[in-house]
């Protein structure tokens, strides 16, 4: 039996993905987003919603650049504090002990404890309502090689990144293989 | 040890996302695609990226309208199929014996099988290069009752939805709860 639950943006999962950025006196600053993914393949383009009023809204117009870190679960404390305080206030990396690098190839800082991390620079920017989304070009992906497995790809299994659940507000981790993409299908 | 992977859209997890449409003689069609997520809280926004050769691309922008349904991976076959033939050739509902159903607020279709449905009117269009990127308002979300949690919210664990691996191309199922989103953080 099929229910109506209005005009809600229910796509699961949604990720963890946290934005680094420099802010005008060159502050480094993070924030927790999962209004994003991937959006193009050539050039490599990723997409990132923020709401106007937050802190690093500014900061990516102003500097053209940003970063998506992932992190694992192993690190939820602080993903999740990321999204309860503004960088106008706080400084994130200091109350996390957490340790801000600079990118050397695009304006902004990214997480050097998260294993995996894309550095992005601005090229579209749509006013959507709410929410103003970004497109970054990927200059670079880097990752810790303690998540890349035996045949020189990222394990997920050894990443541990989270989903988010738009509904209920939850974290959850990475659950079992289910199959191979282009594969799985050839016997219907 | 931090390693350089080069130009690559490393964001994880990538959805796993059925995009239904009408082509211009009235034919439903679905494709699989995993370049999206959600994109805007007000108006409710969620976009999806598709290839100018596909199929589908010509028929989202006829229309102004598509679909989004998540599978839950029990339907794995099927959707992998999606992803691996052409609506151009193929009649791809035939071929899985899945059920389209019209939607009755926007000119496309879903599949009835599947447990959650977002039904969205295009509302932009960006041309970022290999990938065009729809922007689609989220009209009404529809939903299985079997997947409706105690709540009255969706329950991840009944929705079953997958993962896309963007390195490997593996499904992944969803694994276990990590925290409370907007709390995990508070001790910090």
């Amino acid at each position: 039996m099929i229910k109506s639950l209005g005009a809600k943006t229910l796509i699961y999962p949604a990720p963890v993905l946290v934005v680094g950025t420099y802010d005008k006196a060159g502050k480094p600053n993070v924030m927790t987003a999962s209004w994003g993914g991937i959006c193009c393949s050539q050039p490599p383009c990723v997409a990132v919603s923020l709401r106007k009023v937050t802190y690093s809204h500014a900061s990516i117009l102003e500097r053209e650049a940003f970063t998506i870190s992932i992190p694992s679960e192993k690190h939820v404390k602080e993903v999740d504090y990321f999204g309860l305080v503004s960088g106008r206030t706080m400084d994130k990396f200091a109350a996390t002990k957490l340790t801000p690098v600079k990118s050397k190839l695009v304006d902004a800082p990214y997480v050097k404890e998260f294993p995996l991390v894309l550095e992005c620079k601005l090229v579209h920017v749509a006013e959507l309502g709410l929410h103003t989304q970004f497109v970054g070009e990927v200059i670079d992906a880097k990752a810790d090689e303690s998540i890349i497995g035996d045949g020189g790809a990222i394990d997920i299994k050894r990443l541990q990144p989270m989903l988010f659940t738009p509904d209920t507000q939850d974290y959850y981790g990475v659950g079992k293989y289910v199959g191979k993409v282009f594969s799985a299908g050839k016997g219907v």
